[in-house]
């Protein structure tokens, strides 16, 4: 994945002078234009595939289903090269949409049709036989490999089925309203383009709303509320950029009521950005507070009413607060296709699709999950640590030698991911540190460890499993993992390359899948963005905000929509965000 | 007006020579950022003004209500420069929409933001005190001088009522469907921005509908039948856009259905661009003709299904056309709120307001009606006769000298606009000709007329009176003329700068509204533009489009959307036109 190793290239040199960032921006910019041409004649000549009837029934070609244009979905399909599937594509949208731009979609920054871009466009390039429906799926039937999908263009909906022979379900996640009452009805979420586009309306809708004649100072108080619920990055940042928004243009056109606006930041936790560096949660607080920003933790919300949302705070007490607008944004919750498949095939009372480690569906090997809508069940060392055993004493001897160990040390670390994690943790340089320390003070090269002494030292190990963070990022990098699988596999049929199977004979045909966290980043606003980047390395302020932008602008999927973004950027930078109430 | 002025300048140029719009758009490109970041720091210093409660009650301030923000109403705004008014704009959207542009909008050459301009944007930069409601007028009370208006933002409407001293009626016009069955509920129409946005998203999505699986090849065919009703300059234009934005960009993604896409353009009438130069109109057809696009004349829709197009042939045939997407635009209808105020009125039977050539509503002095909601009601000479006449004939001897004559002759041609229409016409050098026509051969400075020679010499005048059309350039030019009337109110009190009052004493306040027609254009695709200048100059072709870029892009009405709409187009040149459905 480009745009990755990019990034890592990036903070490596960001590290060493800061000033690169903004150079980058700016070659950026200068080089879209040219590469860009240069792109768009190249298409013109590229073959034409066949999108609407995939060519089926000569019997050896398989065909892969692929539900959803997501982060996974749409990075699997950017790098699937394997000429040899016919891929059908199931989404209820026919475009990939740049996610991490939404907040500032919500206030005009960035336009919606600069995020998105047609997933025809990003599939045309290639030699693959690659088919397009603009539906949503319904229904999976793993038992006769079919998946049923409803289209909805236009006001008649359409019900099919298609067959698959593999089946990638990235789906994604919905909203998590936690049952709450009334947050369906009356607030807004920010999660599809078409939600950013609402909050726009809506804001501007509100602005218009409180300068009309004959208003109470109350009602109109009541219209300029703006509350936010949630304080994770996706709740902060819309908050920030309607700060911004406010104060940098609508400021100009209804000064009369600029002083009622009011935001609010509702969170239950204790402090916002719970999932960043310390500094950084204490940073985004203090700048809300200087802000004008009303931050309030602690505070969860009960009900919500057309005009009212009633909080718990942490005594119990129960308080109504009138608001014009609301967003929520606090969290993912499973899909209903997800949840009856889960049912379906088992696996109840989970969160999301259970994997193995190289994205399969748990039981089914002709159905990998990739994205939010799944979670890797990482194998823990313990449930095998027999078969381990067995596999590693060679000679049978009911003993483990260390040089029979550092045989199968590798596959080890590489099956079970915790194991390195363990080690890092404790500081240990490596895997027979381990065994020393079960085995108390012996020579390094005399240790000999039984099964239960085994088990003793690896007791601890499992503890260190983490789910892995339901980001973009992660989904990104399963999508374009399970390409690259697919890509190269014929030839990992014949020379398998993964780590030894334990519990069975030869090795597995993949490495595993291994996520790579590359850091993320908190805007903040008034061009001050908050970034935490892989050893923990926190960076606050303008020159990070300048890093964003680079790397936002990376990232694109396509250089149409880098440019696109790009001169959003720049026309905001000149001339405002607009306040037109279209 | 700028742009005008800027119009005439360069359309002189343009006869000289050719090359020169091509360098025209190259400076306006370059120009636009740093005048328009100059504009923009420039607006940050400019005095905040009152935008919710007008300063009410001096008792000496006019309160002039501007229903309406459309061409003529945004005009009028943008050219009042008398402070002595409190104003207030009541209009159903915050927004000035570059209407010309919407056939554009359909395809995204150009994008929706980008042809609208927020009225409060438009009006803040001034020192007047204007106070803006996003609402509609729903009725008018002329003998209260009220006018009552709903809010429709968000769910709740709310209504309220506003008086006014002054009222400038500029609400425009409604489709007109001749009551066509089923036109309402299934045709687009191309009226408003929303409509622009929501024809995109048809063609899109009838793109993805023919695109799914098992599907008729008839309904694929049916699903990609585009036609459009009305061979006007917005229906021929929208079927150009239409048939580039399928050729130049949907047949790279959507290669399969290529071949049933088909464009048909219904005109009731034998040609196409009726009000054009004929070789504008066999130019279009014929090039419609090479590009496939199905032209029948002649063909009268009757009536609409949501899947059938019935129309009624020349030879009375009647005959269905299945269609996937209908857009209708055949002229245009009084809305009911103008219908409703001129039965108050007592002016039944009209298609708009009547005014004088003041832009006066007749009969209501405070009332000032312009655009395409209201038409002037020419005064006709032959009404006036006997009051010119006696008015002329000093010396009340019953008979006028060439020397009397000639005293009032300039107020003649300008209080009755058809006289030197008619001279023209007949190639007269001035009125005394006329005079000598009906007098015989005798020598010019005897002549003298009685009432009864005088009436027969200009008993055929009026024949040459004609309603103005309802364009953008009419609206514009009468909102920025009536803007001027009211900036030099106190001083035309003063001193009445019009024609002699025949019927009257002294002399009008104000010259009366003369409309200075600048020409038209056709874009018909392809890069391939028809343009009609003054003079009856025709030129179609290349070098015309780059005309259109040139003067489209300096009539916008703000620097930020010149900037906008221009980078749309390098967006467009460059990366083609979007196709996600959003």
């Amino acid at each position: 994945m480009r745009s990755f190793t990019f990034y890592e290239r990036f903070s490596r040199a960001f590290h060493e002078n800061s000033s690169l960032s903004k150079l980058l921006v700016v070659l950026t910019v200068s080089g879209g234009g040219i590469a860009a041409y240069a792109e768009a004649n190249s298409e013109s000549q590229s073959p034409r595939v066949d999108l609407i009837n995939g060519s089926e029934g000569d019997g050896k070609r398989k065909k892969v289903v692929v539900l959803g244009t997501g982060w996974a979905g749409t990075s699997f399909l950017k790098n699937l090269k394997n000429p040899s599937y016919d891929v059908q594509v199931i989404s209820p949208r026919n475009y990939f949409a740049f996610t991490p731009l939404l907040p500032s979609v919500t206030c005009g920054t960035v336009e919606a049709r600069s995020v998105v871009e047609p997933i025809r466009r990003i599939v045309r390039k290639k030699n693959l036989n690659v088919l397009f429906s603009e539906a949503e799926c319904i229904g999976i039937d793993a038992k006769n490999k079919k998946v049923y999908c409803r289209s909805n263009l236009g006001n008649n909906k359409e019900e099919f089925s298609v067959d698959y022979d593999v089946l990638v379900i990235s789906v994604g996640a919905r909203v998590n309203t936690f049952n709450t009452p009334g947050v369906e009805e009356h607030c807004h979420f920010l999660k599809e383009v078409e939600d950013a586009q609402r909050i726009r309306e809506t804001v501007i809708e509100n602005f218009e709303k409180a300068s009309l004649p004959n208003l109470s100072d109350e009602e109109r108080k009541r219209i300029l509320h703006f509350v936010v619920v949630g304080g994770g990055p996706t709740g902060v940042e819309f908050a920030a950029e309607l700060h911004d928004f406010v104060t940098e243009d609508l400021v100009k056109l209804y000064p009369k009521v600029m002083d009622v606006v009011k935001i609010t930041l509702l969170e239950a936790a204790d402090h916002i950005l719970n999932m960043f560096d310390k500094r950084i949660t204490a940073f985004a607080e203090e700048k809300f507070h200087r802000d004008g920003i009303d931050l309030k933790t602690g505070s969860m919300v009960v009900k919500v009413s057309d005009k009212e949302i009633s909080t718990k705070e942490r005594n119990g007490e129960i308080s109504s607060i009138p608001y014009g607008m609301a967003v929520w944004s606090t969290g993912i919750g499973t899909r209903p296709l997800i949840m009856d498949f889960m049912k379906q095939i088992g696996q109840t009372n989970r969160r999301a699709l259970a994997t193995d480690e190289w994205l399969r569906v748990e039981g089914h090997d002709n159905i990998y999950a990739v994205g939010d809508c799944a979670t890797i069940n990482q194998r823990k060392v313990m449930e095998d640590i027999a078969a381990i055993f067995s596999k590693a004493d060679k000679d049978k001897s009911g003993t483990l030698t260390v040089k029979e160990f550092k045989e199968v040390i590798d596959d080890i670390c590489e099956r079970y991911p915790q194991v390195e994690l363990y080690l890092k943790n404790k500081k240990m340089k490596d895997i027979v540190e381990l065994m020393k320390e079960s085995k108390g003070d012996v020579e390094k090269e005399s240790i000999e460890l039984s099964i239960e002494e085994f088990k003793k030292a690896l007791s601890q190990v499992d503890s260190q499993m983490k789910n892995l963070p339901a980001t973009a990022q992660v989904a990104a990098q399963q999508g374009s993992y399970l390409a690259d699988c697919f890509n190269r596999m014929e030839e990992c049929e014949r020379n398998p390359e993964g780590p030894l199977r334990f519990r069975g004979e030869g090795r597995h045909r993949f490495h595993a899948f291994r996520y790579k966290h590359l850091g993320q980043f908190a805007p903040l606003g008034g061009e001050q963005t908050a970034a935490q980047l892989p050893g923990d390395w926190v960076s606050i302020g303008r020159s990070s905000q300048w890093l964003w932008y680079s790397v936002y602008a990376s990232k694109q999927v396509s250089w149409r929509t880098r440019a696109l973004v790009i001169t959003d950027w720049t026309r905001r930078y000149i001339f405002g965000r607009d306040s037109s109430g279209i």
